[in-house]
């Protein structure tokens, strides 16, 4: 079998102009999730808002089964057009993986139907806790009935998303907040997977059972052997109906 | 108690171009819907695509508890600036009801965060019959656990929509297909209910069951007394974390 | 209109048994409940465990929209044929609104179709924040985005209940725990309502926002004229099959 | 890997005592299923009603990751012990995939939480076309969009169930009615398919689309590495809470 085809799209611009992001992930963000996607055997590659068409070409999405999204302070130089081809290959087939502050990206407004920029946030680098609500969810395969993160930025409830088809996760914040943190839905043949964690100044990515619940979420969201469907006029009745 | 204020849009075009249509609906669709629910007790007006703005200026909708939404060969003349309008009221707490060939709109098509526009047709006036899979929903009050539509144009899965919150009708259709009919969406603050029936050459808005069916969503989807919601930055802790 | 009529269901053990839950509620957690539920137009009548047929008759579950459910203490002396006959009625349309330790009843682990005893649980008075994650929802009914008790016993995940139809309020606990705290399921023509908050030793039913929610629960469970369901045999086909 | 642990369950008395049913089951329905799932890479085995224990010991659950079930005419004969050691494992994780008229079985209606034994039926043999409204879901991997099986028992709503996790299938009968006919659930750590054909006298289980469904739903349902999941009174709180 062939390995599923992984693109890690990162905005990359904390990293190129902030010390402190500098260090963490001196490489980008995108490095460090590619790096242990492909040790898990992945088919990898990256993409970044700065490349040529966002490094997202109509061969490159046609290539890809599921695609990562980070994104934070640039979601409007997203060009639309961009947008507009991701959306259509999530239609098709293609998974997503949206991290973090990508909830306020437009891609994710756009699947999601709402306006799922609005949240609460706070940044004291609180601890985070998050629990298991579907312990049976392959995207847990692997994993501890809770995680515990030392230190993150709290984002807190009313998130502004649908009623997503599985919860997966619950966070606790130290100060007070919960959030709906691992969310799963369908939208045409694709399918989303929404992952919280991962602020670009603490070291989210490095740790051992995150890295293991987004190598589970590629698989899950990795499209089947899909159904052709037909839509459209069909002027043909498959029975004749009785009159 | 204040009635709920609904307003019935409608693109009002085959009403005044095709004589078959003209003869079903001679005031237009939007009137014979404001006809019944006005008789339920609604404070309803109307409005048209080619009134000014589409008779959707800020002030109809800020004074608008439930819009319906009827469309069909003029989706593309809807001006984004509305469509953004009325989002933005969905998101705020306006419910919507939307039917039959509304599921192609800009309007559904961004509340729904895929290509709704997507299912199978045929018009070849064939028998249809609803079926209630949700009976204690209160948009199926007083009805009775299947409608039976003599002639109808046919709608087939699969329909590109997100799974619903609710399922609440299912449609047989004597040509071999099935549809999810009556459909239950929460969008930000607000409540989207679809109602499949309604093609503008067949008379069904002047149907018993198909009338109260409209009238319990009317009531389904006007905004309660809402919560004060809060997002975006709030660096107060509510307790202090433990460190 | 006639009110709606409920019935307060206690196990009223720990209150005659146990000095400190007396001070808290010296006529009983079903009187407590009783009377604002009253005073809001309800129809109210309580029964207790050791009342013959543990007060609910089929006459009185006959008379009975909504039943609510405290127990703790003595889940295993609920008799197997009242708990038969509550089902019946909650499939014939009857809602029901469980509270805290009614998790692990016998009537609710029957309705949810798994061990809805197992959970985690500490009795040392932690704070809880209640956060609306589906603020449109008619149980919410002019409550605020959150609800602090001051001082309360902790339930956290995993709670072992079927995914909920909808997930209306998720619980913070002091101690690095989270719950899904109001959850509501629909089963058979009847609705339910599991609502975390109410251990005994705490004064939680005086509560202003906690009266508001179960009163919002009381309507929003209380059966609407019900399609009249057949099952069965139905020899005689609709339409007549094509060959 | 090793290969999925699959037990077929059949209360196997239609093709013991109907000349008809042995003609098209001459070895048992289970034998039937068990021939294609082995084909398939599964190691299976089957279990039957008149065997001691109803051939579901304690040591055969253990070593079942999916029990299918099939029963129809002796749903009462069922030993209720074998029932509740058949949830205890669905809690603890086992897959389980109930056939046909297995829906009205002891442990289906334990683990619906509803008496899913009420649906509408009628039996002329009349054409049944299937679905697909979750064309993503893994169930349906490498099938069409719609399955016709020619002559079928027909099922009808209302289908007293919860509303399932996933809807995957909605069958179309020739006689005017429909049905939810594939159906996901999570219950406990165990994950439930219900698939609706498969009447006793029509050769369904041969049909190669059919195999298709119950190989993959045998692959949905077997557990995955599920997280440990700790309940019960856990006096220390995780971080010290804020006084």
């Amino acid at each position: 079998m062939n390995p599923i085809r992984v693109t890690v799209w990162n905005e990359y611009r904390h990293e190129r102009t902030e010390e402190a992001v500098a260090r963490v992930y001196p490489e980008g963000i995108h490095n460090c999730i590619a790096a242990f996607l492909r040790e898990a055997g992945f088919a990898v590659r990256t993409a970044t808002l700065d490349e040529p068409e966002h490094g997202l070409t109509q061969e490159v999405l046609d290539d890809t089964d599921v695609l990562f999204w980070w994104g934070h302070m640039a979601h409007g130089e997203v060009k639309d057009e961009i947008v507009e081809r991701v959306y259509r290959r999530v239609m098709d087939g293609m998974g997503m993986v949206v991290l973090h502050s990508g909830h306020a990206s437009k891609i994710m407004q756009k699947l999601m139907g709402t306006n799922s920029g609005e949240l609460k946030w706070r940044e004291i680098g609180e601890k985070e806790i998050l629990w298991a609500v579907s312990p049976s969810h392959p995207i847990l395969r692997g994993l501890p009935e809770k995680i515990v993160i030392e230190h993150e930025e709290m984002y807190g409830e009313f998130f502004n998303i649908p009623d997503p088809d599985e919860l997966v996760l619950i966070s606790w914040f130290g100060g007070g907040n919960v959030f709906r943190s691992g969310l799963c839905y369908k939208r045409g043949l694709g399918k989303l997977f929404y992952f919280r964690p991962g602020h670009e100044s603490f070291p989210i990515y490095y740790q051992k059972e995150v890295k293991q619940i987004l190598i589970n979420a590629a698989n899950w969201a990795s499209p089947a052997q899909l159904p052709t469907i037909t839509t459209g006029h069909t002027p043909q009745p498959i029975v004749e109906p009785a009159r």
